[in-house]
């Protein structure tokens, strides 16, 4: 079950962290950049390599201290095909490091859709009566508006094969609210009335560890939703983006997790990716040593989420 | 402008459709498949070369009587990397053959991510200083949930380069109501007040017809919701699913037209792909004339639509 093994996964390496797998090609070092395009080219196919080799060391350094990579789909898809190439083999390295894969997509579509997109991300495809994985990711961050219909073949799947989502509930960004904040007629916002959709579904898919494999994505943007929204979605685990680059504090963040100290998973994407050449590290790192400054940052945020959850619980006892 | 050609194709053809193509391996005869396996294998390569073959014959069926195709992404993922293969070359030969190309994948992230996607499907991505287009649609299904930042860059990359987007505001399936129907403080539905922003940013990329490229995606199976929706969006034209296989009818469908006979452009995927093995056709097409069959079908569907249009005339005359 995704949730027992993501929960057992932050506790081997007491980290509620996930390294977010975000690489736009000027986050890697020129080095990099320059052996992949005159062994490939200058295109797609050598855009891709760079990528892998630079998300290879990042996994190197990253898999015996954070349970999870998050690549986020967009940044492969814009290299076509080639980008694809480089996405399955970010997924299937990580894996083969022992850490897990949330294959950030936000998919959505209607029933018969979505079911493709389940065995996309999370299932496996039937060809002539065989069946392959195309990406066997652990878990996948679905958006909810369609609602039932476009969540169910996930869910589905979750209970069958063991996997997870993810659904929007309150997204980081600046203009999350213009459509998640708009308050209904028995004075709730929709991110609420999300949520307790969110609850509802979550019952399909519990673990041994009484959370849930159907997970809500909520910002560390919005601590004080994301308060409310906790009390809302007992059962699921909150996937936090928005820590770091985007703004979002450790004690922003830890507004996500229960008084146990789990109940939530906190991304960092840029902020671990670009170390090397950040004001914090550079000094410390060359761009060659780029792994290494990515892994120091990731030990940074993870005692900085520590500090601010033992803070919370200090405050609360 | 994607808007003004699309209306010079619907006027061109007397035709206000567009072809779905999500080929899902069971709708493509057998003989196709086979021949497929045989030369690429019972795998990933074997299934994409067949969905190659399917959509490049049903595209040469249809290119002179349909002005766009729209493929759903979902059914070219669950392939991997070959099915991103066979989407990119099912996306040029329709361009090649004068279609133009709606790629359907409700994309959808936070203002940065949606750049990259809004790169990935009607933009260019730059590397090493030059400039590749990795799909280089006509236009791309977006999904509304995160606000205006993640919106942003697709209107954007309309504005600058005459693409278009279709956003989600009322869905063609059964549980869209869950989100889209809640009513707020207001008494406005949430898909009315999704659509009081679609109208809003349809500003950026009015064409010299008067529509925008930015338009809307209303179901044919909700055709009250879309009267409402018509006069919301006034610059907005209206992708509609739902027709056909999903129940709608010509008469739900015609709905989202304003009165000028345009407006909005109906989809139909299945009852086209399937034409071959519908009761209906499969008395006079064997599954080689598969090709034919979804041509008679989508003349068979332009005159449904065209039929359904003089009667909303003549009943508003």
């Amino acid at each position: 079950m995704f949730i027992d093994k993501l929960i057992a996964g932050i506790r081997k390496f007491d980290n509620p962290t996930v390294a977010g797998l975000d690489p736009k090609l000027e986050y890697i070092p020129a080095s990099i950049r320059e052996k992949a395009f005159s062994e490939c080219g200058k295109g797609f196919a050598g855009a891709a390599e760079a990528i892998i080799w630079f998300n290879k060391r990042l996994i190197d350094a990253l898999c015996d201290i954070v349970p999870a990579v998050k690549p986020q789909l967009a940044y492969y898809e814009m290299y076509g095909v080639e980008g694809i190439r480089a996405f399955t083999e970010t997924c299937r390295y990580a894996k083969l490091r022992g850490m897990m894969v949330i294959a950030d997509a936000k998919r959505n579509d209607i029933g018969s859709t979505a079911q493709a997109y389940s065995a996309a991300y999370l299932g496996k495809t039937e060809i002539a009566g065989e069946k392959f994985a195309a990406c066997d990711a652990d878990a996948l961050t679905v958006n909810p508006y369609l609602g039932i219909d476009g969540v169910k073949p996930f869910i589905e799947e979750c209970s069958a094969s063991g996997k997870g989502i993810f659904v929007l509930v309150k997204t980081s960004n600046k203009s999350s609210g213009q459509i998640q904040d708009l308050i209904t007629q028995d004075g709730k916002h929709i991110y609420e009335k999300v949520a307790e959709l969110v609850d509802e579904w979550s019952t399909a898919a519990v673990g041994k560890s009484g959370y849930s494999s159907i997970g809500a994505v909520v910002g560390a943007t919005y601590p004080e939703q994301a308060g409310v929204l906790r009390k809302i979605m007992k059962r699921s685990y909150f996937l936090v983006p928005g820590y770091g680059a985007q703004g979002g504090t450790a004690k922003d963040a830890v507004s996500a997790f229960n008084e146990d100290g789990l109940g939530a998973v906190i991304n960092a994407s840029r902020s671990i990716m670009c170390a090397w050449r950040s004001d914090h590290w550079s000094q410390s790192y060359d761009e060659e040593s780029f792994d290494q400054a990515a892994r120091e940052e990731a030990l940074r945020m993870k005692e900085d989420i520590r500090r601010a959850l033992e803070s919370k619980k200090d405050k609360n006892d």
